[in-house]
């Protein structure tokens, strides 16, 4: 616990002479000043973050959390838990979506076991773009409505392993990690968390995750509010939230968060699960939310309320519900955009291009 | 006229049941069904239009057209014409935003001059990712509240110049084409032809462009009002509409619209200027719009006019306003990722991955 209380001690805030600086060249560019709109922003931000006006990230990686969640026993997913094992050999043999949205983007994958229950099955030819990292704490939390989710020590560890991946990220050149998570039961887990920084009811943060039909949806919530009642946690204390909740996956992403913003690492966030952590994070260090950026915005409605909490518009759209990392992964290619075209473009002087004219009586010619 | 009478006629609905098979496909992949949400529509469109369950948008291209506007006279831009010519030269360099976010979607950039009306800049060494083409009409289109922008014959020359574009686009195997253009004085003609085909007021359609101050929009707002009042077109005749208002570019584009559509090319429409010229096309062929993508929202308040009158979503909403393709460029990445994780990803079966379990009593366990 005292590596994680230091490691969030070294996080610094962003420098906002490196913002302003970058919002003057944005100001130069062969662009009607501001019409990139959006993308300006997000490319001075990652200039503050990187304290550099030639920003980049062309070394993304996504990092897949995967594991399990005793709280499936309630009966809140149509998927049984085998499959989050099942797809984490489907990662490996380069067949779920993520691998396709990777790829777009032109990021690596490294999926990371943190607590799968089943065996992972046997894959025979493993896709040359990913990497496996075995970082089981234990196989799958305990039922959280019978009792703590996970041990102080559990959680502590969890964190420790999202630090260490943020660390190798850092250490391999990674410049954007882009966060992802796959486990079966995990979007109750993520209401159960989602409700109880925020205050909200079961119901209002607890969606249809997978596609639960109307009675299962009924029982989630119940779930929820029932699991709030039992274990009434401290909002403002994300350890005892995690101990109380889970999941592993989640505890892994927060020291994810942690671990990246000590190391001036932009975060892109995904959908429920990964807001899930990056608010406990936020909650642990308030200043992690300089360096994350909001993928897009889910379906799930428990993933507004925690953007919402943290201050952060969605870049994307698109009623999308997977996780893995998908939203995240399809928002790197916006982020490279933006900060390709604040390091690659011209100035009006270095291109010879005339700028607005603005006559002193006001009148435009 | 003729060749482009029979090009329309040649033009086809997309093929239902491809769309039907697609989506079919869509619910065996490892993912609950519709978790990808809109790139799941988009992947099942794509299919329809190239009539193959191996979609592929593997080479893209962003066309960008480039041409002048005789209304600047008017003072409608605080930039002067020769910036289109710069602006031209800028694009040949690399140095603009469109080369950047092109790059970072992996697609090739044609410039094409159908009108630009200053001499281009000597450019010393061109970007070895661009290609130019030549194929100017005339060096700009005349002042349209002095009279007609152009003459039919103009008209049908610069749509045919699109045609080629798009033919040319077909013969290298280009499977996405993004729209863009360059003019000084656009955003004026754009709004002049949303105003002609929806029947809205000058005001409504007309906003900052580039980024006028308060007197130059309201100068602008009157110089639409004033030329819907001299040139009263049919706004069902689209030849009508471009004789009267141009542009060049605009014209150009309607061709690679109606030359992409025939050859079975998706195309992705970018800002206001671009989407007038895909209104343009959808008034001489319908069908075209089964063909269109719209990229992105930009802030010009006459483009989600002309998006809803196409009834077309728009992907992204970044409050952009910048125009050469870069909305258009920008969703190709979207495009991508929703294809190719419908091609490469994984089958249920094929992935030995667990399906949602529903017992006949309704009972999710």
């Amino acid at each position: 616990m005292k590596k994680i209380k230091d490691l969030i001690a070294s996080i610094q805030r962003i420098d906002q002479s490196w913002i302003g600086k970058a919002q003057a060249r944005q100001n130069r560019l062969t662009k009607p000043p501001g019409s990139l709109g959006v993308l300006e922003e997000i490319a001075c931000r990652i200039a503050g973050i990187q304290q550099t006006l030639s920003p980049s990230v062309d070394h993304k990686r996504v990092v897949v959390f995967a594991a399990d969640h005793g709280i499936t026993e309630e009966g809140v997913s149509p998927y049984p838990d085998e499959v989050t094992a099942q797809m984490v050999a489907n990662f490996l043999r380069g067949g779920a979506a993520i691998n396709a949205f990777a790829k777009t983007g032109g990021a690596e994958v490294i999926v990371v076991d943190i607590g799968v229950k089943s065996p992972i099955p046997v894959v025979e030819k493993i896709d040359l773009s990913i990497r496996f990292s075995q970082k089981a704490v234990r196989r799958g939390t305990r039922n959280f409505v019978k009792g703590p989710a996970l041990t102080e020590e559990e959680v502590v560890q969890a964190i420790s392993a999202g630090v260490e991946v943020a660390e190798e990220a850092k250490a391999a050149g990674v410049n954007l990690i882009a966060l992802g998570e796959m486990g079966i039961g995990s979007t109750t887990t993520a209401a159960a968390i989602a409700a109880a920084l925020t205050g909200q009811s079961g119901a209002s943060v607890t969606g249809r995750g997978t596609g639960v039909d109307d009675s299962t949806l009924t029982r989630k919530r119940a779930v929820v509010d029932q699991a709030l009642r039992i274990h009434q946690p401290n909002p403002t204390d994300a350890l005892s939230v995690l101990q109380a909740f889970g999941g592993l996956e989640i505890a892994g992403l927060v020291g994810v968060c942690l671990g990246a913003a000590a190391a001036r690492i932009p975060i892109v966030i995904d959908g429920f699960i990964t807001a899930a952590a990056a608010a406990l994070a936020a909650r642990m260090s308030p200043t992690v939310v300089d360096y994350m950026f909001a993928g897009h915005l889910s379906v799930e409605p428990g993933h507004s309320v925690l953007l919402h909490m943290l201050d952060l518009q969605p870049m994307l759209d698109f009623r999308m519900r997977l996780g893995e990392g998908t939203g995240a992964a399809l928002a790197t290619n916006i982020i490279d955009a933006a900060v390709r075209s604040f390091v690659e473009m011209a100035t009006f002087e270095s291109a010879g291009v005339s700028e607005k004219q603005e006559l002193a009586s006001g009148v435009v010619t």
